[in-house]
């Protein structure tokens, strides 16, 4: 799929079911653009080897003599969305030999790559890297890279899931960055959404079924994954998984909102993902595991296919963090309401989930199933997310919503969580700039629906203050890391607070009665007292 | 739920979380109705118990001082579907103990009660099963009897799931209907749709969300299983089978394509209801079994809910009756096309689905999982049925296509199955006569639309002929049997089929290496070869 360069020059290779012809488009000089009509296969496929084309060449694909279209599995769009696919071939020297931690030894870092550095690329990052390290995260989970519209986006309204974002520094820019970290023992995890695709330069649709026609989700149309013509919409995916994996020599993936995959097929795509992943792990020699976030509180989620499962390895359990969010903050509006604090907090160390099938009164249903004899490593507790401070109106986080005494029982709390702790970038020393929602669209009605759309968002919240644009460039730039900011050193209190976040690391690592138990429920090794640990660590 | 007689009046309770006011109004002389106002519970219900009130007493619901609907949990319908609902209760008398045959060795008759007898009601049907009792079948399988609109429908449009169809003689005759086939030793099950709602009279939206807002069937919107407030719409369902088994003394229920059932939740509503009728089995000391329709070939259909499955108990083979219908008329047009005949015969003989995971073509995409290992009684194998027969343009029974020397061949087949065999009604004696897709709506836009919907699911097969009208009450009268006219007696083929018919249904239930076996795909009783069995029966 998508353009490979081979010896005799490139193949190009799309599905179009839907076309009778398809052009490949070389655009050269912007006057003179060359086409050159395709072979259709069997199942809708059309290829072409084009000889003179190689790395760097730009193209489109014209649909039946009518609409022209970058590719949808390109790897390159130094354009933006709207702009010509370029080919681009990794090179071809193997990455150094890594070799990541187990699973259940990882500390998560998630980190949003354009308000994380000074330059919002990748290269920006690298020197942080050591900070990292210090701090003694092993694992960077990367906020979803996929080519968005525009250079400012959280990366959920990426529409070309084979690109990674031009701005940041392209496909060369992430081998860049995962060979760095490897060389620190750094693993690298990405967040990748397979549930929609953005609202701007999502042209999938122009080439076959990629979408439902009966289903939506809270983001637009589901994608198609059990209806007609769903088993290219599954290869697209799963191929997408092996080649971002393999072209980035990744060490997992977490999977965004995967109760909005809707798919009832005997064979979920979310197993056959798992069953990729293992399969891919395997031949490597070093696991991929998969993350998902989930709503759902579903036990299948992570338990194995041939049982009835999804087999994925682990699953975020928003549950502990709302319920350590209501027991500091005292807030109760929103989904917040669901939770009561101490108790809940308690509830979900001791089982994953707070909601085991209980009526939760946000979600008006019931919710969840039975987690208590999972292991601890099949969840992800964190304390804050990109999510959960940028959904929020002002996108305040922690240290600017609690005393600065509460935030080492916070990291605490995380770190010798029995799950695999997961920290938002900056959360390590205290950041107290926010982490907003921003965006960089080129069409106004879409800009004032995200406007809107915000607005009413944040309705069921009580929040003050005006809201943030989204689209005004200010917003992105108020949300990058003071870390970032040479001129800006950490305060005496942010360097205790890493101090002691990097102390809580290191003991996770060195004391093994930490380590996440078989099964969550039958953890004898951690007594959480809240009188003790949450308020007077 | 519904208007529940106590010995104080009635006790109306309906769920209609959206209005701020409900009022219950009885309706009298046209002239005098009466308004009283209700009480609202939590969770949106609302409740009244009206002394005067009593079974025989019509009422309606006043929503918000606006709309006035009929109750969405009415057990009788007597004015039709937009008419008021009336209070009926059951009479206190048990019925006389019944002991139903194990699902296993059970032989089903699918009955549609329009067609089926002389008077098209359950008392037409009374006369007639000696008749069924001497064919051999065991247990009625009653297509769908809720309240639908008119007279003249296969069940599938019905919009009240508490009512029995008035003109088939409402409760009471269905309770004729099961006491007098119980006392033949016949079971009765009952074809349920929990899938979506007819189109006309479908008033349960002014009522709460009892639809999905982001789901839809090809019939219409999904019904709301795991969406807010999804738990009243599941205990809605739970308590219409919980209901309509006990009132009625029901064997068992057919669920209707339970495809169409979008359910992502972790506590999925099938194995909720496979729960249920587990628990009113072992309440009752009768086990109440549940037969899926499914297009998905899943084996987590039948598989125990603690290992991921549904819970059901069995479920229709669509591919067996494929692979006959292709072997022996030589169709491959629209779905048949997925099928070649003899061969795929043998396989879903030997395996229960062709499908196991392969590209189907008239899906575009894989199908199913595998079976082999299931039980020979959790596949139902039939010929014929009301959807393979009526779905036709000409609504041609397999003796209207087949050389009559064939039918004897394919009762062995069906009867000798090693899953549970199906007959359609007047199949034991190889009816002529049509069975034509019919309706009676009252909205003109409606009965166009479903004329054209009809001349669409057609365009893929090239049948001859024009489309006989839905709407057109000769097409109910064509379809009646032969069997309910008493001026025309059956033919001397059709008595000499008839008793070979009965034969089969004798030697399956003495011999018993003929009981479905274990595992489908280890059945050592059979062997089928096609020259001799399929061919020279």
């Amino acid at each position: 799929m998508g353009a490979t360069p081979v010896r005799e020059g490139t193949l190009f290779r799309v599905w179009a079911p839907q076309s009778r012809s398809l052009d490949l488009v070389i655009e050269g000089h912007p006057s003179a653009s060359e086409r050159y009509p395709m072979e259709r296969e069997e199942n809708g496929y059309f290829r072409l080897l084009l000889e003179g084309a190689r790395p760097g060449t730009n193209y489109r694909y014209l649909l039946d003599g009518g609409i022209l279209r970058p590719d949808p599995a390109s790897r390159l769009q130094r354009s933006g969305v709207h702009g010509p696919s370029t080919v681009w071939w990794p090179p071809e020297d193997s990455p150094p030999p890594f070799s990541a931690p187990p699973l259940r030894d990882q500390i998560f870092y998630e980190l949003h790559v354009g308000t994380f550095s000074p330059t919002s690329d990748f290269d920006g990052i690298l020197p942080l890297l050591d900070h990292l390290v210090k701090t003694g995260v092993t694992a960077l989970e990367l906020m979803p890279l996929s080519q968005f519209p525009g250079t400012r986006n959280w990366g959920y309204d990426g529409v070309f899931p084979y690109a990674v974002q031009w701005s940041y520094g392209g496909p060369d820019g992430l081998l860049r960055l995962v060979r760095e970290a490897h060389l620190r023992g750094l693993s690298v995890f990405l967040d990748v959404v397979y549930n929609h695709l953005g609202p701007e330069g999502n042209y999938l649709s122009d080439f076959g079924p990629y979408f439902s026609t009966t289903t939506r989700t809270p983001w637009g149309n589901a994608l198609n994954f059990d209806g007609p013509d769903s088993d290219h919409v599954r290869h697209f995916f799963l191929e997408n998984l092996r080649s971002l994996a393999l072209t980035f020599d990744l060490d997992g993936f977490r999977l965004d909102a995967i109760h909005a995959i809707r798919d009832q097929s005997p064979h979920p795509f979310l197993a056959d993902l798992s069953r990729l992943a293992k399969n891919i792990g395997s031949r490597r020699g070093r696991p991929l595991p998969l993350i998902a976030e989930s709503n759902a509180n579903d036990r299948f989620t992570v338990r194995p296919v041939e049982e009835g499962g999804l087999g994925l390895d682990s699953q975020w359990s928003d549950d502990f963090h709302h319920a350590l969010h209501v027991a500091f903050t005292g807030e109760r509006l929103g989904y917040y309401r669901d939770f009561s604090g101490v108790d809940d907090l308690k509830e979900s160390l001791a089982q994953g989930f707070v909601y085991r099938g209980q009526y939760a009164p946000s979600f008006r249903c019931r919710r969840g199933s039975d987690s208590r004899d999972l292991p601890g490593a099949s969840f992800v507790f964190f304390a804050q997310n990109h999510d959960q401070t940028g959904n929020r109106m002002q996108g305040e986080r922690l240290a600017a919503l609690l005393p600065p005494e509460a935030l080492p029982a916070v990291a605490a709390l995380v770190l010798l969580s029995p799950g695999l702790p997961l920290l938002f970038m900056g959360e390590e020393y205290g950041e107290t700039r926010p982490f907003l929602y921003f965006t960089d669209h080129g069409d106004p009605e879409l800009i004032e629906a995200v406007r809107r759309g915000r607005k009413e968002e944040f309705s069921a919240f009580s929040w003050a203050g005006d809201l943030p644009d989204p689209q005004d460039p200010e917003t992105f730039e108020r949300s990058r890391l003071i870390l970032a900011d040479p001129a800006n050193p950490l305060s005496d209190f942010q360097k205790r607070l890493l101090a002691f976040t990097s102390r809580l690391a290191k003991l996770r690592k060195t004391v093994s009665a930490l380590s996440p138990p078989e099964a969550i429920g039958g953890d004898q090794n951690r007594v959480f007292s809240p009188a003790d640990s949450v308020l007077a660590i």
